[in-house]
């Protein structure tokens, strides 16, 4: 017996015949003797529809009336759920953001949540009833109701399950949690049963379909662990929570990869001081995102800086980096627009060396050629030739056995 | 310079161009220089396509949820339409039932409305932005949100119009007003400037389709002036008011009519004590609802009872007159199932005797026969054969001159 906050999406409440499925699974969580706090998004579909209306109506829709007519998304689907519920003799009663006491900073449709009321939870509990909450909604200090943004909910769902101290926050979802690399590339790919924060964290690119990663940072500093599990399916799902409560420790856990990757190359600049900084704010300049960076010293005193963008911002980059070569004498440029990223993630890696040989090895029996090399802590990020990526992917997942992860463990799933 | 609450209805805000109009509408009565409070309906549909989302998730919506779903519908309008007045430079600020502290009673889908916070409309009065409130909803001592039953929004607007001490309290419909008849039957049927609150009453069924009576008997009672107007095109519209308000006092103010009636009639019925109780409970217990009643002494020591019912009821009343003959030996039964009920209602009336004749002779000059007559203070009905309805109220009509209204009197508009 525990008490568990569980968050259901969008798709999850997309039809009424999806909202039953929902209601069944919160009865299986009562009637396995756990407390219920709910947290729903609207409908899938029906906040897009709320928001073509009002940019139908005026272009610049006020902050404050927008909030206030996109909220109604949550109040639907919480109402019907609760109903459901209620019509298969399971108590449930739901509350918007404003009545339960979800309170925000002033940001309308970005806001932040500054204090998650208990009381009336706390209340409705104890009377034995489903607590099901709006998702993605509070109020302000004026009483207007305010929005968190885009994937707000799982923010919401986290903010509520540590005010009650919850036993863990579960994230209802359309796949079945999080795995070793993406299936629709890798077939063979395991879903983790546990996995850490900090990897979590770093293995955003596969990571953000699944989870928003505000909520994963906010459980991360509150200390609650998240389950990702599957609303259309039973299973334990993925828990995600810190290091020392990982019970199977792992080399690695997982590749992310992304698509769409471009790489620019200045060759052969003469060092000097600043030289980084003025590459780095030439770039900025130009609103042009950055996201690796590796620079290396190439013999004779010449410096080689290399960078990725997005693919769509190559042409820009492009522009930037040739007037940069001439502004700092390099001697050369090479880009390729045609890459990918991939990125080998696991805490295990702090201790074991040899984590970056074998994923380099790995990649160069399948004769590939790795074009640049980044590494943190707890990730190694590749660049490669884009028509490469699925054989790079699954050569590193074969080469750290990552197909063979044992089976989940069902006891780790506290239903 | 006054204070006025406007109402819009569901086809009022019915459509994204709609919600323009009467954000054009609002504009115009706070360049006259008054302050506006709104009260506006969900958009028209919207209501009935959350109770069918209720309905076909559950046979029975738990009623708490179903009020906290079609609550929405209200919060969606006037979201839009507060957006549409700011993105028209009107500064405008949109409240729920329960922000702005609209409370009601316990009774979910039904609520009545126990009192009407002021200062949250005071405040924004002050800061000189109009005021827009959900229709139709509130909130119970629990915090919960109720609804107020269909129809509704127009008791909340006279309900906040009493709460502020508004000048008026205009209601927008997609009429131009209260008309001496209905203008489908009879086309030189007037505009009424003004008509008291006793006769818009009485004029139920045809006032039923402009306003909602319950809201005409709370501003009655709380001496509040209604003025009905049009949303989609400008003029005075009609204010309903006191009889001592009305300026222009007349003999008779309208002729309010139904279809779908049917006449029953026990005749030679030996009198005897507590012999009316006896037929109205029968009646009463086989839920049969009767309009009107008729009663006479035939000579000979015989009595007629008369009554009418809704068409639809005929066949059930039938069956309730033929046991009611047998019981009270009446010596026969007359019915017709295809009558109509044609009133003439006026204030006027009281002190003017000669409305009854000229009424009748009206009927009879048009070779009309009159089936049945009631009368009360200020109305008198009559049931004639339904095929001769349009000539008998066009010949009322004409005999009282009412298409010969003086033209509305404009300077009692306040704008």
């Amino acid at each position: 017996m525990a008490l568990i906050v569980q968050k259901y999406g969008g798709s999850s409440v997309g039809s009424l015949d999806r909202i039953h499925q929902v209601a069944d699974k919160i009865i299986q969580a009562k009637e396995a003797g756990h407390d219920v706090v709910v947290v729903v998004s609207a409908m899938y579909g029906e906040t897009d529809r709320l928001i073509r209306l009002a940019n139908a109506l005026t272009q610049q829709p006020e902050a404050r009336e927008f909030d206030m007519l996109i909220a109604t998304g949550e109040q639907v689907s919480m109402a019907l759920l609760s109903m459901a519920l209620n019509a298969k003799q399971c108590a449930a009663r739901s509350f918007t953001g404003h009545q339960v006491g979800i309170h925000t900073d002033g940001v309308h449709t970005n806001a932040r949540i500054l204090e998650v009321k208990t009381d009336i939870i706390q209340r409705e509990l104890n009377k034995g009833n489903v607590v099901i909450v709006a998702g993605f909604q509070g109020v302000n200090a004026h009483g207007d109701i305010t929005t968190l943004g885009r994937g707000g909910s799982d923010t919401t769902a986290v903010a509520i399950a540590t005010a009650v101290k919850a036993h863990e926050c579960q994230i209802y979802t359309d796949v079945a949690g999080v795995y070793t690399t993406d299936p629709h590339l890798v077939p063979e790919a395991s879903l983790l049963p546990q996995i850490s924060f900090e990897e979590m964290l770093e293995m955003a690119s596969l990571g953000a379909k699944v989870l928003q990663m505000r909520s994963v940072e906010l459980a991360s500093k509150y200390n609650m662990p998240i389950r990702v599990l599957s609303s259309f399916a039973d299973g334990p799902g993925t828990l995600v929570t810190f290091e020392d409560k990982i019970m199977v420790k792992r080399l690695v856990s997982g590749i992310a990869f992304s698509r769409e990757e471009a790489i620019l190359s200045l060759s052969g600049i003469p060092p000097h001081l600043g030289m980084e900084g003025r590459i780095l704010s030439k770039i900025g300049d130009m609103h042009i995102e950055i996201d690796m960076i590796a620079q290396n010293m190439t013999g004779e005193d010449a410096v080689d800086f290399t960078f990725t963008v997005s693919r769509r911002e190559f042409t820009k980059a492009l522009k930037a980096v040739e007037e940069l070569a001439e502004e700092l004498h390099a001697t050369s440029i090479k880009t390729n627009s045609k890459v990918a990223k991939i990125s080998l993630v696991g805490i295990g890696m702090r201790s074991h060396t040899g984590v970056a040989s074998t994923m380099f090895k790995a990649l160069g029996d399948a004769g590939i050629n790795i074009q640049m090399i980044t590494t943190s802590e707890i990730k190694i990020s590749v660049v490669i030739d884009e028509i490469h990526l699925e054989t790079g992917v699954r050569a590193i997942h074969r080469a750290f056995e990552l197909d063979k992860l044992p089976a989940s463990s069902e006891q780790l799933f506290i239903e």
